[in-house]
């Protein structure tokens, strides 16, 4: 039998030598029922080509990645492992692997192992490894557009590892192919190169991302559990039943309990990529799980986590995107809602929001006059620059409007009125007139504007540009939708109220605003965080006076808090949202590896699947069926 | 109202400031309701004591950690955060940090803000900031235990963040509590120098483990979906009901298919520090959520495999715990059971098992005869060196054995016995003759005498070594405890057969051994991989003609493996377990922030917990109340 005697050879070759005798010389690669082609090769290359120590081909049968040759390697022995991307003319076969593209050179003459028969042989999508020699294409064929494009590989030897079917669809970047057959195959899709780029982009973002948290900010990397419990309120928590009849655990939201428990615990600053969950049904470009970069910290202010956030993206952007400037702009809701009628602006754009109460504050038009009376009332409009493009109302070449207001306007007015909003020649002016509503409509309308103009050829937003904005100073409490008298919280019931405002938090709560900061990216919300109430009575004032939550369903963090809490802070991003964004994707499922549909389902795996009376029962739960299942499906 | 204007501050004062400008000044303090002894000081401190750009002191209110403060320091103006861990006399506070302590010496004289009174008020582990001089402390005075201990910090100002309540338990070390009451009150537990060490060297080591594999081998961190699909056998899984009536989620053991899809994906390189979920119910020392090291390469052998997790342990292993040598140990899983009737030796110390079946191969002794007459029948020994310290059965100082043995053997017979054995006097040889299960119970015996010689003062395995073996060439599928004719996989359907052991996949599929490999670290397992079939019809043979599984349900898997499937193999470590083991901690839950008890409870939060009717009806299910609940609890 065969027995290991690395140290012995590991002594006297060195430490490549050693990974090769583990090979179980070439017999291993006969008896395995691969074609090698010629089977001393393998042995051979052991001692004569050398897979490097480190990098992406260490360890590995190839000695370089598809990727790599350049007309430095001429003349060296390589061996290359990939997928057969296409075969030309018997000639040459493309090799493909993650890095990129390789042509080998099919030998023409008769060869004792017919080499040529067993590569024309081959399907696309096929796995080999070839042996070669590095040589400079003939003048006049070296391909530009190829990195690899001035040499190619004459293969001395192959082994084929896996020959292919013929796929459902073709690895090819050009080839369009619907979302749910991507979705049904993603070990074929996840081959093209952008996914290939995604994925990896994303994997160095998380990795400069910790280098900055831990090694130059000293933080902690703590895993907090994703089997729960119920938080209050939490209707979009996933349930898990446990082996105890009516108990179940709740998959969290988000770490929010935990963290700030680690605060109080003393670790002093923590951050996870925490995985989280959330029960939406089918929201749109939502996941029922998604990841975000968790931080909290002690002893810290606003301004130090937002630091920290600004330097944490600087230091992780990748190159070639551009560098980032920090510190970011800031905004605060009130300016944000006035100016963009949202609190997540797009502010790569202007057309911000005019209001105009002003120039009709005596209109004798009637629904102005009305929509002015109104508590809140206000006529606010937009000035969608060359908005002639959309061909509605807008300002003639003249100076007049073309608008159905036209004639109930005074010249005085008119005037006014294109002086206030500065609109031009060929510019278009939208108005809305009415109650607080009347903003956030008009935020609206003022992104379908410049998405509408940037499909008839008028780019307001330069794609390559990232303009990161914090927006600050949020309302801490919103009335209740169905029940306007009660307040919720416009974030989480943990938010700490700004110092000035706290006093207010005993009087007038619907005035306080919070130490709340949202980042914004393009528009996107890709992170919220806030200071927390560090203090047991506030945070019990907070559950009981004002949002008239149970307080016992918090109980271990109200004790927490009253056992020595340090003041902390922190935030959460979406790291999903913030990677898609940085590559341009038009969906969060093309940065994760294996996403679920729209309505939550593997389409690979066909997740969730249906699970036997039998296996339910440790679990002391059984399907309540509905009475008539056809209806549904 | 304060309006944000960090972009020219920080243009004019660089960046340090810009924080200092964002705290909004002296009045946030004040207004915050903290007792700000001298509410001056924190703008001052801005201006004055600078926090540093970098160190887990930057972006925070202190100056410097409660740990590093030393001679050097002496004459600088500091400010320290923490908790109180000591009041001494009024004169002295220790406080206390993760980072260690700081002596604060209250000044006595009598001052306009009543620093003294104030301080001395104080209950140990509240929350303060201290800001002071460091002076040397008087000769004589020093502590040569206490890092800081060569100075003590004057106090000028002091900022209470939170008065603590008495607490359930004191945070010293030296004080005992229950595990129960630990659990309970984690937040509390974590403040503990030992748990705040082994919080810090487990994210230590992950970072590093990460450079290693992200820096120095190109592997790209893929995260996978944790909801996901049943998978064959997955009895163990826990279940997660969906909105859609009858469906399940399942949360998966281990991201097994997934790592092999993302091979087949052209990934390459794929880790993950992988959340995984097993429903135990309540066995010892397990969790039911564990952290895996998950590792999948393409084009990769065994011994690839093997160097790289080599490589990885010695690059990230803690340089306080001493180097580790590699390449580690190799042992086949015969002699593994031959050496140490077990699959997961402890190599650290020798006692191996001793067959004696030639020693009696002629004996008289009726039941090692009828022993040996057994099919794979056997006489076993150890010989337990010292052994006279557990006063058993025993070699006399004259060479006699004190057995009852002793009168059924002759002198050759006692001779050969002790050649064999190598036995000395005061030496303990245990015997056991039988079938199958010999070696298992010797092998068992084997660590309980270390550990009853450990306790008796004899030790033979040192505590600060570390022995590090591989197990290889285990049976690819062993019969099923209850229905011994049908085949079950050793460790898991994917594994690929040695490659000259593949013929007997199709003749004598019980004589198969794997590619498997298995990580073992003092007697512990803590890893296991292996190599994975990549050719789909093989992978369909084991599973439908060995097996006797339902292929559908990994359809997926087979028509990706038909779909240009490279090489592969890989690995998953046992994170918990590993790191448990380099802090010498007797359980797992000393290494989890937050751990589920014995029964899987969170004792803090009370999870799992009841959840309404009214919550369950979105997920279709009910709960089946057992007949007699009282019987049950």
């Amino acid at each position: 039998m065969f027995t290991y005697s690395r140290l012995l050879v590991h002594t006297v070759l060195g430490g490549l030598r050693a990974h090769c005798v583990r090979t179980r010389s070439s017999t291993l690669t006969l008896s395995q029922g691969r074609l090698w082609v010629n089977p001393q090769t393998r042995l051979w290359s052991c001692s004569r080509t050398q897979t490097p120590n480190t990098g992406p081909s260490s360890l590995s049968f190839r000695t370089h990645t598809c990727g790599e040759l350049r007309s430095d390697h001429v003349g060296e022995k390589v061996t290359l492992c990939g997928w057969v991307q296409y075969l030309r003319q018997d000639l040459f076969i493309i090799l493909r692997d993650f890095s990129g593209l390789t042509q080998i050179l099919i030998p023409q003459e008769e060869s004792p192992n017919d080499l040529k028969a067993v590569l024309c042989d081959l399907t696309v999508e096929s796995v080999i490894m070839v042996r070669g020699t590095v040589t400079r294409r003939p003048a006049g064929q070296e391909n530009k557009n190829m990195l690899t494009g001035e040499i190619e590989v004459l293969a001395e030897n192959v082994e084929i590892f896996n020959v292919s079917k013929k796929l459902p669809f073709e690895i090819k970047d050009f080839v369009k192919k619907s979302e749910s057959l991507r979705m049904q195959h993603r070990y074929l899709d996840l081959r093209s190169s952008q996914m290939q780029k995604n994925m990896r982009l994303r994997s160095e973002l998380v990795m400069k991302m910790r280098e900055y948290l831990c090694n130059v900010h000293g933080f902690v990397d703590v895993e907090t559990p994703t089997l729960f419990k119920r938080t209050p309120g939490g209707a979009k928590e996933f349930i898990v039943p446990s082996r105890e009849p009516g108990r179940f655990y709740s998959l969290p939201q988000s770490p929010q309990q935990f963290k700030q428990l680690l605060m109080v615990a003393g670790i002093d600053r923590y951050f996870q990529m925490a995985r989280c969950y959330r029960d939406e049904g089918s929201k749109p470009d939502r996941q029922p799980e998604f990841t975000q970069v968790d931080i909290e910290m002690s002893f810290v202010d606003q301004s130090g986590i937002m630091s920290l956030v600004e330097g944490l993206l600087q230091y992780s952007w990748p190159a070639e995107k551009g560098p980032i400037q920090v510190p970011f702009q800031t905004m605060t809701y009130e300016e944000a809602m006035r100016g963009y009628g949202v609190d997540k602006p797009d502010t790569r754009f202007n057309m911000k929001l005019i209001d105009l109460s002003e120039v009709f504050s005596s209109t004798e038009i009637e629904f102005l006059r009305s929509a002015l009376a109104q508590p809140g009332g206000s006529v606010q409009a937009i000035c969608v620059p060359s908005g002639a493009e959309l061909s509605l109302v807008l300002v003639r070449a003249d100076g007049s409007l073309k608008s159905p207001l036209k004639k109930l306007l005074s010249v005085s007015a008119t005037d006014d009125l294109l002086q206030t909003t500065g609109a031009k020649p060929g510019d278009l002016v939208l108005m809305a007139a009415g109650s607080l509503h009347t903003r956030p409509l008009l935020g609206n309308l003022r992104l379908q504007c410049a998405e509408l103009l940037n499909s008839r050829g008028v780019t307001l937003r330069d794609p390559s540009v990232f303009h990161f904005l914090w927006v600050v100073d949020f309302p801490l409490f919103l009335p209740k939708d169905d029940e306007p008298e009660q307040l919720e919280s416009a974030h989480h019931p943990f938010t700490a109220p700004l110092p000035e405002d706290t006093p207010l938090l005993y009087t007038e709560p619907h005035k306080v605003r919070g130490q709340h900061y949202d980042l914004v990216l393009n528009g996107c919300e890709i992170g919220g965080g806030s200071i927390r109430i560090h203090k047991a009575s506030e945070q019990l004032h907070v559950l009981k006076n004002i949002l008239r939550e149970d307080p016992s369903l918090l109980s271990h963090l109200l004790e927490a808090l009253d056992s020595g809490a340090p003041p902390h802070g922190g935030i959460a991003l979406g790291l999903d949202r913030l990677v898609s964004i940085m590559v341009g994707a038009l969906s969060i499922r093309d940065v994760i590896a294996f996403p679920k549909s729209f309505r939550g389902h593997d389409l690979m795996s066909q997740a969730p699947d249906f699970v036997s009376e039998e296996d339910l029962n440790c679990y002391h739960i059984s399907v309540k069926w509905p009475p008539d299942k056809s209806t549904r499906w």
